[in-house]
Formats: structure tokens, sequence, C-alpha cells
């Protein structure tokens, strides 16, 4: 595979570009909701989305949401104090384990994560008229299967790493 | 749509989660490339990324990279600089304009990135055989299709902020 004039080619259905796919994918969806999710009032940093878009119906511990949305609990801590001063959230913490707090959609978090899930439903409408309702299908289906192999993945390489 | 209990659905393959999908599949691939990509002496980091693989065959400007790879011109200016340290790119700057210049790969580079792409490759065997495919090159075509949507996208708004 030693074969320098291969660099250069650079299409976006060059599937070993894959990499570069999702990159940009996920920068263009970065300015999407830059431009248009936020709450009623003010701002929200790109940093609250995974937090918010992954907390439950009934509640999510700090450890759980680490591992769903691969963010390190320390990092996880000051955004959950923004949030909270917000009011979209609020966290309590669990009393078998002090390092760990249970996090809650306030109303309004909830009212938000709706009107955000609202807008994102309309983003994928566009998509879908774009692409058509059964290659969309087949690519979210293709996603998850891909994000389970590198949890397993992950998990057996941490596993060795013990 | 405002039905709160509706926040409390989080699966994969639900598809206003299509945000979520596209960090989670990029988190997982930047575990990935931390892991396997890397030049045969030292430590990637996952700024480099973005960069060096959109350097192609005849060279590429800064202003062109930072068009293609969502980064900020200002922003690039140092990992320019330490891959040049690192001998994996050249610069030089275009006569017409000095705060344009163009950037090349080194041998080392053009070494780099075939590896990394033959790698890169072999995770996408892996995939290929997970999901089908049939199925993964409709992925990758759906991805490239909503990619050029969100560009025009963006240069409408681009427009309209002038």
């Amino acid at each position: 595979m030693d074969e320098p004039k291969k660099a250069g080619i650079l299409q976006y259905d060059d599937e070993k570009h894959w990499g570069r796919l999702i990159y940009i994918a996920k920068k263009h969806l970065d300015i999407w909701s830059h431009r248009n999710i936020r709450p009623d009032y003010g701002q929200m940093k790109l940093s609250y989305m995974p937090l918010i878009f992954n907390v439950q119906q009934n509640g999510i511990t700090n450890t759980e949401i680490s591992k769903k949305a691969l963010i390190a609990k320390q990092a996880m801590s000051r955004t959950v104090k923004e949030l909270e001063e917000k009011g979209l959230i609020t966290s309590q913490p669990l009393k078998k384990d002090k390092r760990s707090y249970k996090i809650h959609l306030t109303d309004d978090g909830k009212k938000f994560v709706n009107d955000s899930n609202t807008k994102m439903l309309g983003l994928i409408d566009e998509y879908r008229k774009l692409v058509g309702d059964k290659e969309f299908d087949i690519t979210v289906d293709v996603l998850s299967k891909i994000i389970r192999y590198h949890e397993k993945l992950n998990m057996e390489t941490d596993d060795a790493d013990e």
C-alpha cells in the first residue's frame, strides 16, 4: 500500500477518508447547532450539548453520562454547574458514593431538549428529502452498529490495559 | 411536538438523536486514531489529523485547507509549525499574498499519510464485514451529500451575514 501518489486523492466518497467524512459531518453539525439550538434566553456552549441531550426522563448519574457521551467525569463537573446555573438541570449527590450524583432535567430543561429535538427533526426532514428515506435509515443503522463495534473494542482494550 | 415524555427516549437508532450519533461516532474515531494512527516516531495530536489528511498531492494553500477542514486560519498556524518541526510537511509563502502559504507533504509525511490510510482501510474492512458492503457504501454517499448540503447552507448564511 506504499503508493505515495494515492495520498493526492481527496474525494468525500473515497472510503479511506471515512475519518474526514465523520470529522466534517460533526463540524457542520456544530455550526448548525451553534446557529439554531439555544434556549429562549442566551447562548448555549457546544460543550453543553453532549451532556444535556443525554439526560434521560428518569435522570442519569454522572458515571452513566460519562460513559454514554464519552466525556471525562472531571471535565463534566464545570458543565454541570453552568447548566444548573442556567436552570436547565438539577444534580443530587448519591448517598452510597459521594463522588456520584444524579442529574435531572428541570421543566425548562425538558422544554429546551424538546424544542431542540423539534429543530433537529426539521433538519432530518431536509436530509431525508435530499438522500431518500431508505438511505437515511440505513445510514442511522450503520452508524449505530459502528458505534457499538467501537464500544466493544474499547471495553476489550480497557480490559487489556488493566 | 411539545411532549416532555419524549425526552426520555434515548436509542441510537432514534433519528432525532442524529446529533448524538455523529458526535459519538467522531469521539470513537478520535479514540481509535489516538491508539492506532501515529508516525514511526512519537505521538500525533488529534489536532494534526484534519490538517495533514487534507494536504493534496500537489500541495494545498492554508486558505483552501481552512475551508476544506473547517479550521480557522489562526488556529492552523501553530499546527503547521509543529508538523513542520516533525518533518511531515513544508510550507512556502505565496508571493502574491504574504498571509497565504502553500503546504506540501514531505516524503515522511507521504509515508505517514499512506500508512494511516492503510490502517484506516483495515478498520473500514471491519465495518464492511459488520454492516455489509452495500450499506456501508450508502452511508458514505449519504454523509457526503449531507456535508455538501451544509456547505451550501453555510455559503448562503455567510452571504446573508455580509
